[in-house]
C-alpha cells in the first residue's frame, strides 16, 4: 500500500456563481490546485468528479469538466454520495493512488445549484432522503429531517434554542473572515433568535444555504511527493459507513450512527482513542448542514460525551483557542454547501490549516499537525470521516 | 498491493423488469452473488453501486439498495461513467480491495429504464452525449452518434451493410441461447436487411435495446480468497481513459481513441502485446451498443488491424471456435443494455466462461484462462478495459 499525500488544493468563491458554467467553475478550483503544486494537466493520471447534479440537465459532468480542463485522455468517473459526495470523490482518488494504480490523481467536487431547471430546490434536496416514501407521502425535506433530530436532542438533553444559536454565531463569525464564504457577515444571538422559523425548532439561521462552488485536491504517492512539494499533507486514514434510507428504521435520532462508525473506523486505523480524540487534532471540519448536525457531530466524533456536545459550544471550546476548533472557515452554515464540493472544500480547509495558510483570523495553532473532516450524506445515509496529517504514515 | 479476485457473481434476467423496483432488481443479483460465494451481508465491508439513473426520481440508489439488501452500515457510494458505469463501479470496488482498505467488497450495477417518468428515453440517453451543444442544437442522440461512426467507417473501408449485419446475426444467435437475454431469438441476414432504418446507415437491428437489469460481483483480497473459493477469477489489470464531450474535437470517427488507450494500459500492466492480443484471450465481451461499435472494438483491442475488423465477423472468427469469440452471451445487442449494469454483466459473463459455467451453447473452450471486457461510455467519453484470469497475478 502506498502512502498518499495532498500536494495541491484549489477552492473557488462559494455563493451564487451563475457568472460561470459548471465546467468553468470546476476549472477555477482545478487551476488553483495545479498552480499550487506546480503541475500541469499532463502530470495527472486519473481524475474523479464529485457532483450530485440533479440541479442540471448535464448528466455527464466528469466528461464536460474533463474536456474543458484539458484532462483528456485520463480515465475518470463521477461519484455521488448525496451531501458526502466530495468525500466519496476523494475516496476513489485516494484508493487509486494507495493501490498503486496511478501516482497522481485529482479529486474535484463541484455543484451549481442556482442553475436548476427545476425551481423547487427544496424538492430536489428532498430527493437525497427517502424520496418515494418519506418525501412523497409525508413531505419530509431536509429542514424537517434535521428538525426531527433537533427536537429529539433538545427534548432528551433539555437543550435551549441558544445552544443551537451558538453554532450559528460561531460559524458566521469565521465565515466573515473567509473571503471564499457565501455569507461573510457576523450575526448576533439576537439576530439568530429573531430569524424566521423554517421547520420547528430550526430557523433560517440554523440552515446552510443553497450554494454554487467547487474545490479540488491533487493527490500523489509517496514516490512522487518529494518531487512536487516539501510540505505534503498525508491522508492518515478514512472511515466510511451507511445508514438506512427509511428513518423509521433508525433507533435513535439524537445522533448519527453512521458518522460515529465512520469516525471509529478512521480512528482505529490511525491509532486514535475515541474518548480523547479531540486531543489528537488541531482542527476539525464537521458537516453542519444545520446547527444541530454540528452538535451531534461533536459527540459522534468523540469530542464530547453523549448529551454534552452543546456544552462545547456553550463554553466556546470550538472557537480558535478552545479545546478543538471546529468549522473555523465558516462551515456549511456560513461558507456554504455546494453539495458535491463540500467534502473536498473541507479537505482544502484542513490542509491549509495544517500548513499555516488559512485566511487571517481563521488560522489555528498547529501543535499535533493533525486534523479531520466529517462529511455526512442525507441524515447519515452516508458518512465519511477522513484524517489528515503533516506526519508521514509509518506503514 | 493486494491481488484481487472475483469470488461470486450474480445476474438477473434482462429485459422489461417492471415486475420489481430498483432495489428489488439489484437484490436479485446481489443475492445470487452471495449464494455463489457462500457469504452473507455481514461478510461485505464496502459496496459500490453503478447506476446512471436519470430514468428515475430515485436520486440515492446506493442508499435504497443498501437498506433493502441489508448492507448497512457498510460504507458505500454510487458511481457513474455513462454506459461504462458498471466498469466504474467495479473499479472503485477493485481499488478498495487492492489498496488494502477492505478485504471483501461488492460491486453492483443496476438500471431500470422502463420506469422513467420522462417518456422520452431517447432524450435521456442523448444526455449521455454533449447535451447542451450537440443534443440541444443539432438533435444528436445515440443512434445518430453511432451512425456518424458507421458512415465514416463504411466510407473509409468500403464496408457493406451486411458487414454490420453479421454482428447483429451473431449476437442474436448467442442471445437465443442465454436465458438472461432480453431477445432470445435468432435473426437472419434477411431480417436484418429488412429491419427499419433508425439513423442512416443504422437500422433497428443494429441497435441495443432499452433494458432493465442488474448484475453483481463480489471481490476478495488474496488473503481471504482461499477461505471462500477454490476457483477465484483474478482481476489481472484494468485500463481507463476518456475522450472529449464535443465530438468535433475528435480527429477520427473510424475508431474510439479512448478505448484503444484503455486497452493498451490494461495490456501493458498484463504484459500483453497489442498486435497479437487476441492470442492471449479465450473470450471477450465488447461494448456493442450498435453493431459498428463492435467492429471498431475489434480494432481498438488489437484483435484486427485498422480497417480489417469487419473481416473478423465476415469470416465468423468471433463465433465460438473462431480466433476470438466475442459477445457470446448475446452482447448489448441481444442480451440488452441496462446502462449501469452492463459493465458488471460483462464481468459476470467472462468469469463464468473461465469457470466453464456458461449457458449451454454459449461456452467457449478455455485454453489460456484469460478473458477481457471492453465497456464504453458515450462515444468514447469514457472507456474501461478489464482483464480477468484464472491465473493468480504474480505481483
Amino acid at each position: 500500500m502506498k502512502n498518499v499525500a495532498i500536494v495541491g488544493t484549489g477552492h473557488t468563491k462559494f455563493g451564487v456563481r451563475t457568472d460561470v458554467n459548471l465546467q468553468e467553475l470546476a476549472w477555477e478550483a482545478i487551476k488553483q490546485a495545479l498552480e499550487e503544486a506546480s503541475l500541469d494537466q499532463s502530470d495527472i493520471q486519473y481524475f474523479v468528479v464529485g457532483n450530485f447534479g440533479n440541479w442540471s440537465s448535464e448528466e455527464i459532468p466528469a466528461v464536460v469538466i474533463g474536456e474543458y480542463s484539458n484532462l483528456n485522455p485520463n480515465g475518470t468517473m463521477r461519484v455521488e454520495a448525496a451531501c458526502a459526495t466530495g468525500s466519496a470523490a476523494l475516496r476513489d482518488a485516494y484508493l487509486s493512488v494507495k493501490s498503486g494504480e496511478v501516482d497522481i490523481a485529482l479529486a474535484v467536487g463541484v455543484e451549481q445549484m442556482h442553475q436548476s431547471p427545476n425551481p423547487n430546490t427544496i424538492e430536489l434536496i428532498g430527493r437525497a432522503g427517502d424520496y418515494f416514501w418519506e418525501f412523497q407521502n409525508f413531505g419530509l425535506t431536509f429542514p424537517s429531517y434535521y428538525a426531527l433530530h433537533a427536537s429529539a436532542y433538545m427534548s432528551k438533553y433539555n437543550v435551549k434554542e441558544e445552544d443551537l444559536g451558538n453554532i450559528a454565531v460561531k460559524n458566521h463569525y469565521y465565515g466573515a473572515r473567509n473571503p471564499y464564504a457565501q455569507f461573510q457577515k457576523e450575526i448576533t444571538m439576537e439576530d439568530y433568535l429573531n430569524s424566521r422559523p423554517v421547520a420547528y425548532p430550526l430557523r433560517i439561521l440554523d440552515s446552510s444555504p443553497i450554494t454554487d462552488g467547487a474545490a479540488a485536491v491533487l493527490l500523489a504517492s509517496e514516490e512522487v511527493v518529494k518531487r512536487i512539494t516539501d510540505s505534503p499533507i498525508w491522508i492518515t486514514s478514512q472511515g466510511t459507513a451507511s445508514g438506512t434510507a427509511n428513518l423509521s428504521r433508525r433507533s435513535d435520532f439524537t445522533h448519527i450512527e453512521a458518522a460515529e462508525l465512520a469516525a471509529k473506523q478512521a480512528y482505529k486505523k490511525a491509532g486514535i482513542n475515541f474518548e480523547t480524540s479531540w486531543k489528537y487534532f488541531d482542527v476539525a471540519e464537521v458537516h453542519d448542514c444545520f446547527t444541530i448536525a454540528e452538535v451531534m457531530a461533536y459527540e459522534d466524533l468523540g469530542f464530547a460525551k453523549r448529551g454534552e456536545g452543546y456544552q462545547l459550544a456553550r463554553e466556546n471550546q470550538t472557537y480558535i483557542g478552545g479545546k478543538i476548533p471546529v468549522n473555523v472557515d465558516g462551515g456549511l452554515k456560513a461558507k456554504g454547501h455546494p453539495i458535491g464540493a463540500t467534502g473536498i472544500s473541507m479537505a482544502v480547509s484542513i490542509t491549509r490549516q495544517l500548513l499555516y495558510r488559512s485566511h487571517k483570523g481563521t488560522q489555528v495553532d498547529v501543535k499535533n499537525g493533525m486534523g479531520l473532516f466529517h462529511n455526512v450524506g442525507g441524515t447519515g445515509h452516508y458518512a465519511y470521516v477522513t484524517i489528515l496529517s503533516s506526519r508521514r504514515p509509518s506503514s
